[in-house]
């Protein structure tokens, strides 16, 4: 066990599967065998653009962040008793020191090292290295698929404390990807009593209302504006600028909205934000979900296991992640990269 | 329509079936026709023994303050569209202008004026009149006996509320009498992970494995300090302060801890209380629970008709009463006015 | 004392002094004589254009709605012993019982009747009635024109309280008209360790330093951009696009915009919003603000007095009106009705 | 370089002023030249019980954990340009990893190392090192003993952040010791409209009427149940479980308490706590304060260095202990290390 198959991205549409050193587990981290590996949006993005925003992939980074495994070694520092756990990787470690840090915030951490975002590589390899705090143990209810999805769960969980849904919260998810859908189920285990789903694609509707939507809308039928909505919360995840205009317009008073979905400018109105005190906001990342994540999947208030649509072995990287194109079923592709 | 029958409390031990004007609705005022009215402790309290500390029953009291019906007549200033609705009876109105009522905490409003509390008449009658905004429409979903509960279920909400129950709270309820019981399922409909309910009565633990708790606890085989629990809330519904001691003692580091079981004094550890900067408070009735309430009762994620375990017509109030002292597996007796 | 005068709105830029009957204090109400009304932005702006947004006014209305005054008669049901007492009117009454009222925003209730806001009468008239608990006590350390202020030192009051400035708050305010001079101060009352304001017009930065500013920034000369600032906290009370875009592209992780001033749609970067994390927010009036207010300008810790540039006569209401286009030093004017 | 003194507790009433090898920073910390140190209760009360609760003096310990100092050296991994910062120490390192710590509520990490708590060594030396990122570089106009004061300077703003002191609050601090006093300026900093300090204690109370109490009372002459107080905060500085249950009685409903004085059990009485919804919390040292404490002294809007009653050579450190003891008049010893 020296060297591994890792895919590395070297380039836009570029991947490979190189042969690399397994790293070694520094002070205070893990090594962990990595089981499954969850296809994301910005994996996709990068591979077919070659960055995101201000972060612009320069030299070859290895892909994923979405992942489970198994504890194979350990660092310095760290009890041998973790070897042998199965755990959900937290791909982001933050410095731990910063004010954000010491408030608890450090998803906001500027020193943050966060798995495939360059230049820091991801986890889409046989092994990973990762500090002991951030590789959470899961029990046996949690499948090994389930253990790499609780990261989008984190999105989800982190969503809906940012808007405070809870029991009477009435929810409009715009968007129904994965992020959507988990939002959607996490609205409903945070007790949400309306969990309306809108988008345009009637397959993902149709998932939306057996992961637990109470409603869903095609706004290719009915435009959002004229649903007779008037939810307590939103949480926007079609990252669609007319979506989330379309969106803020029907929140109730003292309304909260979360903005998830990635995009460009927002156009607020002003006025509807002034006459209703609504709140907007946005999510980066999560901090603090994995024990709650861990809770609701090991319960079965949350099914991750049915988002998955495909798995692919690690040679056919590249076919995952063109997955969700080519076939308008897909909805999570995951990677296994022993297979 | 002039006359109407009502359960009147004059004095300890002596409640008469009196006959009664039937009340005018006043301005903003609904008449509505009782059709369940619920048993609470306090009822019981104030039959047994007069008075429930600096509230004494002086002058002969109509008893009763959980209650649903249908709205049967409107004062000035009501909409008449609202004659035929099914309603929940939120028992207590505010005076509506003071500090406290426009701060929206209008349960600690000095002028409540709140059913069966002395001086004020109670709803253990074939009507009552009540504010507008305070008889709540329900839908046919939701049973007499349910619209009855909403009152109990409301003290639940208002509990999980103040303590801040979410998912991934990890919750301890002392005490699985029909508040208990109906605590633990408002936890489980707010998200906790964790439902540990502890009382010595068997049957009532069974209850309370029935309705969601995820744990029960018999502290009769096991001591509450020995039960290796560590909550992050604790929702107190016993009263009874050795339980309250304990149960503080377990609370997890930055726990919050809602007394809701009415009892004397309540000693806290003050160490316990610094050393984890644990929260303490006590819940005073509700406010803007019923909404709330509805949601839960009508998803059926809330079950308060299988709390009931007896229906008398109103002339057997006496045996209502006294349905738990007499029967160890009462729970909820409901009073049919109408029968 | 049957008839009065009031200052009319008939039309645009058609403002007569009219004789009216005195009004009738109804239950629950008070009779107030008005020794003084502050001229608002919005008086200004129906009195030159007719309307705000939704609000049109179509019929003659009287303008004004900072004011204080002096309780000279009772409705039914009022305490005889309020006859005497110096107030400060708050000047929006709701409806007390819808969901919003009941929760404590009655600023967002639906029913609100809003002096000055179409097609309610406003208090620029000799008297005026009022719900008692409307009419708020004020010591005799509160000036005349002080309690007429009260009304935008609420603003202020509810922007601090909205953005959650506390001690060790870094307050950016935008726009150092008479709300962003209030803001200035009720931040420095609140706690802010700096408070920074920004404006063109350099009598009012001066201004703003004599009121508590810990900086001013005059954006003519450095862009906002360009300033070096991070604040925690955004008070926008300039209602300028441009200037709205640009401090919120200043906010620190985890920081607050709180927007007061007036304007259109305001166009948000959401990568900005997400990848710090930002809260936007709107203020629509105030509520429970009225207790705070009298104990900050009793107090002296905020001084509303000086930011009165001139008085007049009831029958120059106009010339108030005009004053602030008039003069580049007029910040704001105050009429005596009672002149 | 090589030795220093440093004063360290054997075992009760015996304290020895010992040589010791000067520390070397290990990995992310800094050596600091300490040269302020204030004495606080719990260094006197391990100086004459050899414990506090459960915390038990086993090995001789270096007293002290109020300090100040000049950077005069880094370990590996700090930033050389630190060495020459005056700063102040920040005593207790958590493990920043736990759930706690992640949570940012780090004063409640169970693996917490604090200065002169069992086993760990206080800073009651010429030299210390400690975690780079909690030594605070304060600007000069915060002199040597206000850097050392910050600390409880840290304990006065947590409480006041715990109790959510604003402007409007009226507070009541029982006990006008060296942390009420701090209290009670910090109160006012967090722009409390009242804040009542009451003690026996004569010259306390005028010190808190200087320092920014707006009445003070002596519970001597009047008890604390017939003063008319109705406060919204209690901030507990005395650890007296009589005047705390006095005082909790006087809270006015939502009214919040925080507990900071050390002691014993309270008892509470429950109906209160109930039918006024009071909130009760204790305090545990601090989170994230030092920022704010920086601010607060900077700007002058609190002043410790008016506390300081004394200044001590280490070697006399064992009068400081005794000065509050022996000195009615005495506040805050503050030993120099340097001389």
């Amino acid at each position: 066990m020296t060297t591994m198959q890792a895919a590395v991205l070297r380039g836009i549409l570029d991947l490979a599967i190189e042969e690399r050193p397994v790293p070694e587990p520094g002070p205070g981290e893990v090594l962990v065998q990595v089981n499954a590996v969850g296809v994301c949006g910005s994996d996709v993005h990068y591979y077919q653009h070659g960055r995101i925003g201000d972060f612009v992939v320069e030299q070859p980074m290895v892909l994923g962040h979405e992942s489970g495994g198994v504890i194979v070694g350990v660092g310095p520092g760290v009890d041998r008793a973790r070897i042998g756990q199965r755990v959900s990787i937290e791909p982001g470690v933050p410095d731990l020191t910063c004010p954000e840090c010491l408030a608890g915030r450090y998803n906001l951490c500027p020193g943050m090292r966060f798995f495939a975002t360059p230049p820091i590589d991801g986890s889409l390899a046989e092994y990973v290295t990762v500090h002991a705090a951030f590789a959470h143990p899961v029990p046996d209810s949690i499948s090994d698929d389930a253990a790499a999805l609780l990261e989008p769960l984190s999105v989800g969980v982190w969503a809906s404390r940012k808007a405070g849904v809870s029991v009477g919260s009435r929810v409009l998810i715009t968007g129904a990807g994965p992020i959507g859908l988990v939002a959607a189920q996490c609205a409903r285990a945070f007790g949400a009593s309306e969990i309306v789903v809108a988008d345009l694609n009637p397959h993902r509707l149709r998932l939306a209302a057996d992961l637990g939507a109470t409603e869903t809308l095609n706004v290719a039928e009915t435009p959002l504006r004229e649903a007779g909505l008037e939810p307590t919360v939103l949480l926007e995840c079609s990252g669609h600028p007319g979506a989330t205009a379309d969106a803020l317009h029907t929140l109730a008073r003292a309304g909260r909205a979360v903005l998830v979905g990635m995009g460009d400018a927002v156009s607020l109105p002003l006025t509807h934000i002034q006459s209703r005190e609504i709140e907007v906001t946005g999510t980066f990342r999560y901090a603090n979900t994995w024990p709650t994540a861990i809770a609701l999947a090991a319960s079965g208030r949350v099914d991750v296991d049915s988002l998955v649509t495909g798995h692919f072995p690690l040679a056919e990287s590249e076919a995952a992640l063109l997955a969700s194109e080519r076939d308008p079923l897909a909805v999570k592709s995951v990677i296994n990269p022993q297979n």
